[in-house]
């Protein structure tokens, strides 16, 4: 099963086309530990990682969601971001 | 499910403890798009992100696999580093 598909069966539930389509930046991060003298680092990441994206796409500070998940031997970082619809082409 | 029983189910195969041992990073992004007129930048945030990590722990160029795939209103792009085992703590 690829990331494709993955991310795809995570889709919003109810999602009728109308309310799924909204455009959004999912990124997700693993850290798998060996041991524990490795620092958790992912929290850090969190700030860098959306100001990385905000060069490319503009982001509303509000539209970002963040989720911190730590287990004994992995911790993941997820963060969506719901993107500004596309501007409207201008009919030519 | 969450993205932590996600990418436990995702260890690579044959993994008994002492082959699949090794502290790894992986970083997804997936970009559902609502439309063609955004530009698709996942390529160019990878370099970035990357970087970004390398600022938190040390990485071996040779050791970042990186997986992009293209569907018809998603992309998604996978970067694998394996990170270098913890420092040996000396005995005191």
């Amino acid at each position: 099963m690829g990331w494709l598909d993955i991310f795809r069966a995570r889709k919003p539930e109810g999602g009728s086309t109308a309310t799924a389509a909204k455009e959004r930046l999912q990124i997700v991060l693993a850290h798998e530990r060996v041991s524990r003298t490795r620092e958790d680092f992912l929290p850090k990441l969190q700030q860098e990682l959306v100001a990385v994206v905000a060069r490319y796409v503009s982001i509303d500070p509000g539209k970002v969601a963040v989720n911190l998940d730590r287990g004994g031997d992995m911790s993941t970082l997820a963060i969506e971001i719901e993107l500004p619809g596309p501007k409207v082409a201008v009919a030519r």
